[in-house]
């Protein structure tokens, strides 16, 4: 790739490096539509978590300086501001900027929050010193990506990590955690049908190709079906499943405290778990991944009114966040007792920071003793 | 944006700023998979074309050293060793290099083929100075995007054009033309509608978000508009229409000798042409633009047999390339007899030089000689 050559890259702790022009053009484009903002502010449930969590917790926005990072619409910066906040900096990385000011002016807030345009690495705070002291809360709208990881904004997280971990430092939200779960799931077979006939296109096409063009193609069999397998077998999808697909008692992979989380800790989860089959005699299509979040404060300063946001399947509360899920081929049958050893490892990608493979391993062992067929797979998540 | 600060950038000589890191980043992915270079491979008409014009042609390849800019699978240098060529360098900026590699060594041509991974501003030639010399053929397969003129590598072509215009030194395709004629089409209905209900889902918005959130959103309400406006009334569709949607005489709105063209010719294409509706009592829905490419040789060294390639309405002989469509919002009652005047202008974003910006005005006169309502609208590209 051209951009290896000539990008200007930053070498980051974990060795993973970074082009920032193309990873802000490939990120940011998104968040610059009004259109995306809406979705994010229709999605009721998170609009009632991050609502709550600080209109019944008002002491923690009350004569206050607050930060908003990525504030897009300005809807977070403008309820802390009606919270009683001092100050509200909201800062947001793109032309989202300009309607965010209008917002927060047509809502006659404009004394108290001021919008900034910039990513949180190159913006300088007009009161960096005031907001390095304890009399700061710090509002994480967009934090949050799908299964927390995926789209999250490398910098930002550097930068929000950089600030002083003290302990009147709040955070909104305070904790995460990230959860596995064995689905059941008709998703699969759809994608090994995908697979399939696209193998079969494949050999029509090498035939098609050698007798009208002369040219035999069939040395590139092996690394097109390597490259469909990835695109339609490992690929984790996005999905919002149903509470009855997950056949199994739901694991923590991951817990994270906002306030001390490290940035290697982000960049590579690794986790062991067990998880039970609840179900009788049912298949194991895969796993899916989700996340929760809580309004905790901090030890010093906790919440009146701990609020919790989740993005566990749900019929009546889904979010636009859904669930993340990984595949198997073919599916394995289990039933009720079923205990199912997963590894579960994440990192990002060595070519794109903000591409993630997930290694997910299972090793079920039946109640009656028996081993199934161990699985062992990677996958690709965009 | 971040990459305006940050990003490595080139001027142009037409002032347009380029962001190589993001520039290939965007464009190369697409051509990294296998599966698209398929789905290139299986257009027949394509196929055929630069078949014929190679095989048809072969003094044009015998005994010459040949230059194949963005060889993607590798098929044209191929063929151009099949055809007699001494030595053939294929050049090719994505990973594809190393498919391109294993086939060339699979159909036993390495000693002719030589693949190079880079883009062509990048890479050394073994033999430059020969290449300048007067025994080159310059195989242009990458060279057509939609339209022409959509998706082209801008710096490959910035790198073509750098090569001597000497008389002796073919390009295949040699010659292209751009053409635009009148429509009929029920797309702009689709379009139509929606966007009168994305419109209306924000009404719904504004209500709940003013009612449950205390916020009032209503100063977006025209920015909004006028980015869904711009999502589906003003973007251009590629679209595989049958010739009966055709409703008057096309029209060519550019011809380039790709000997002689200068890089300002393709930043901009301006046109005033006229058209002259066929169809009794119909609706003029907007316009469609196509291309076709004739692979003539030179004046000095012209083709037996020239070739054309045609991606014009076809009910057998579509192409991937399909056609653009600029849409009318609403559509103008035309007849047989009635001419349009159109003028047609096209230019790259001043944001990314990727991105076109097309304006497009019509005043139609109807035999009797009763002017219509003028039109006038900008499109965008991507």
């Amino acid at each position: 790739m051209g951009s290896s050559a000539n990008g200007d890259r930053t070498a980051s702790s974990n060795g993973v490096s970074v082009d920032r022009g193309v990873d802000f053009a490939n990120y940011f484009c998104t968040y610059g539509f009004l259109y995306h903002q809406k979705e994010m502010l229709c999605d009721r449930v998170r609009m009632d978590a991050y609502f709550n969590a600080i209109f019944e917790n008002k002491e923690h926005f009350h004569g206050k300086t607050v930060l908003d990072v990525g504030t897009g619409s300005g809807i977070l910066a403008i309820w802390s501001a009606k919270a009683g906040a001092k100050k509200v900096y909201a800062v947001e990385a793109t032309k989202m900027s300009d309607h965010a000011r209008e917002l927060v002016k047509a809502n006659n807030l404009q004394d108290v929050v001021e919008v900034i345009e910039g990513s949180m690495e190159d913006v300088t705070l007009p009161e960096k010193g005031y907001l390095t002291s304890n009399l700061v809360t710090l509002v994480l709208g967009v934090f949050l990506g799908r299964f927390i990881m995926i789209e999250i904004t490398f910098h930002n997280i550097m930068c929000v990590m950089a600030f002083p971990k003290s302990s009147g430092f709040v955070r909104y939200p305070s904790h995460a955690r990230m959860w596995v779960a064995p689905i059941r799931s008709g998703l699969g077979d759809q994608k090994t049908s995908d697979y399939e006939s696209s193998i079969h296109d494949w050999e029509c096409f090498l035939n098609e190709t050698k007798t009208y063009y002369g040219v035999d193609m069939s040395v590139l069999t092996k690394p097109f079906c390597e490259e469909q397998r990835k695109y339609y077998l490992q690929t984790s999808l996005w999905n919002n499943l149903h509470p009855h697909q997950v056949i199994g008692i739901p694991a923590i992979i991951k817990e994270i405290d906002c306030l001390t989380v490290s940035v290697s800790e982000i960049l590579n989860v690794r986790a062991d778990v067990s998880s039970s089959i609840t179900v009788e005699k049912t298949f194991l299509c895969g796993f899916a991944g989700w996340f929760d979040v809580h309004f905790r404060g901090s030890r010093e300063n906790p919440a009146r009114n701990e609020i919790e946001l989740t993005t566990a399947p749900s019929v009546d509360n889904g979010t636009h966040w859904g669930q993340q899920v990984f595949l198997l081929h073919p599916p394995l049958r289990v039933s009720e007792g079923d205990v199912m050893a997963v590894s579960f490892s994440m990192n990002r990608s060595k070519e794109n920071h903000r591409l993630l493979e997930v290694d997910l391993g299972c090793e079920a062992r039946q109640s009656s003793g028996k081993h199934l067929r161990p699985f062992n797979q990677r996958f690709y998540l965009e």
